[in-house]
């Protein structure tokens, strides 16, 4: 017997509102035996980059097959095209507004369909609510079998954004910035392990946001002497600010977006 | 071979407390293949209206079979009476306290019984957890096949509140009022388009709520101007007052219950 | 045929972050047919006794072979171990910091076990991140049927730590402690049923709690009047603090913690 298929869902809808429940109504009415599991309904309202950042991170932990939902719309309902994306490994279904641009960018990109079949539709439809009117009954009718090409035309000029990428200047500096707080207070960068190795190796570095100048870098956040903001590679690779047991945020006054400078310490 | 049975919970028990993984736990005890699904645990403490209006909007939406659980339940303990009602399509299973209101008053309306056989709740009962001693051992066992005359005797003085209906003055005014704010700060009304449509018809409308008068109809979010409060019929075919990429519950101070006025303009 | 497995997860990593969702990845990608229920992910960030109260309280609902899974883990990448912990009817997976005391105390005690077995974890580990790269693969290895003695040599020396128990001074005064506040302000307090009737029988009781004092015991909220602190056993056999559909946390400006008081009545 196959594995059940998985269907994920990214939204910015929240649990308080029904959205999300109205969405697995559909797909569990097309695909009873689904497995349903919730990637995050708390995106900020109509942040597109954000979704884009927290299912970047986690899509490949999915098992080969897996389909991935992202409802992020601010242009639900305008001209903006509902998409079916295909991978060597996983499908994406969503609106074409860069959401997945990780994917549609990547090396092992296979198609990008335009879903415009009726039959994969749900049969009265509002303007406002594409989740459950056609990405749900998309993805159900996917899981259940259905093959992409049969979804819609090919689509060729899909919107790709790149996620800000940090800068070297010389072999001595780096601009980055924070794209992510998580929930303990984390500063998550978009410096990466490799990009770091790029500065000329050898002393240490120092890391300015804001007012504060970190120099110590750690493997773990227990290795960190309490209440010390200090720099460590996260789970995902990614350079972060972290305090232990405390809340780097608070400590350091950050947001999002906040630009970060390394230099190599003098 | 069948599909699974699905049961949906829709409580006031928020998820950081343990309440609705006890119910979960108690399900899966008897009823091991069930598909369990949130709809909502994030009703306001005791708000019974606003459980009727969240399962209300989305309970359509899952396959015939379903079985709906609400547990918003100020009269736990006391001599209201567990139900388990049951329609065409669903069962319904939860406190006599008018939350399921819109099936107890449906044209689809089959059976009412009082929940008291002990065989299907659990053996050491609290008098304060009835969703967990009681709604859930008894989603499961109807689950798992036990017919619904056997949970108890029929009702007939079951409890019915009706929605707060809008009303309609002559042929030119109706009267109507927020029912639910959603995560997007979109106000849904009590006027949905029927109801709208008795209007005469021909010239445009404005509404007022509060200090605000609003004549702008689009049919998209996407559709309006940014910034500027207009009305579209939202995805369950209700009117809502929106502001595109804002919220327009910050920007109109609207609170639910807030009463609207719709005129034809002037 | 068997029942799917049940695995469900305790953490403290919130829901708008994607760490759970890493976690749920890597279960189904090695244990694709398992059922994973979220208790809660919202304890206190590094309260790993908060965590030990959530799952203590409900794990024994669920069916016999859960595998509970709980990740609040301020250790996370120091010497702390990673654990394996087998009862009569169930598994634990987590850090060896405590946080499975009740059922490391506990008669039904089987087995305890380190996690060191490189073939149950992620090939690429992060020293962040135990959740995704060790806990949730032992768990989806542990319900694919691996034997526990498998993963690892024996632990004797594991960390227990007591829940803060309450004090009887001889027979006419307890003091006991608010452990638990949950989301309609009752406050759970660490007095039992037992403990409370060991007090010398007959007589009222008179309860303090910083500057109030209660009296009042009901069976169920429904049967307290409104507005007025009354004491009742909660659903989980604990002396509760409630206030009838309004916040006894509010009203008495209570904290977790805090200290109560139970003597006779004069």
């Amino acid at each position: 017997m196959n594995s059940a298929p998985i269907i994920t869902l990214t939204t910015d809808f929240g649990t308080a509102d029904t959205y999300v429940a109205a969405m697995k109504g559909v797909i569990l009415s097309h695909c009873p035996n689904c497995i349903i599991i919730d990637i995050t309904h708390e995106i900020n309202p109509q942040d597109v980059t954000g979704a884009t950042l927290a299912l970047s991170g986690v899509y490949t932990y999915y098992p080969s097959g897996t389909i991935h939902v992202a409802v992020v719309d601010p242009g639900v309902g305008s001209t903006r095209r509902p998409l079916l994306v295909t991978t060597e490994k996983y499908a994406f279904i969503g609106p074409d507004n860069s959401i997945f641009s990780f994917a549609l960018a990547g090396r092992d990109l296979q198609g990008v369909f335009m879903l415009e079949n009726r039959d994969y539709m749900l049969h009265d439809q509002s303007a406002t609510f594409h989740g459950r009117d056609i990405f749900a009954p998309a993805a159900a009718h996917l899981a259940g079998g259905a093959r992409p090409e049969t979804f819609g035309r090919p689509v060729q000029d899909y919107r790709v954004n790149e996620i800000p990428r940090p800068v070297m200047t010389g072999d001595t500096h780096i601009r980055g910035e924070v794209i992510h707080i998580d929930r303990f207070g984390n500063l998550i960068t978009n410096i990466n392990r490799q990009f770091l190795e790029k500065l000329s190796p050898g002393g240490p570095l120092v890391l300015t946001c804001g007012n504060a100048s970190i120099s110590l870098f750690v493997h773990t956040y227990a290795e960190a002497p309490e209440g010390t903001p200090c720099l460590l590679f996260g789970s995902n690779g990614q350079l972060e600010i972290a305090v232990k047991n405390s809340n780097a945020q608070k400590i350091l006054k950050a947001s999002r977006g906040d630009t970060l400078h390394i230099k190599k310490a003098e």
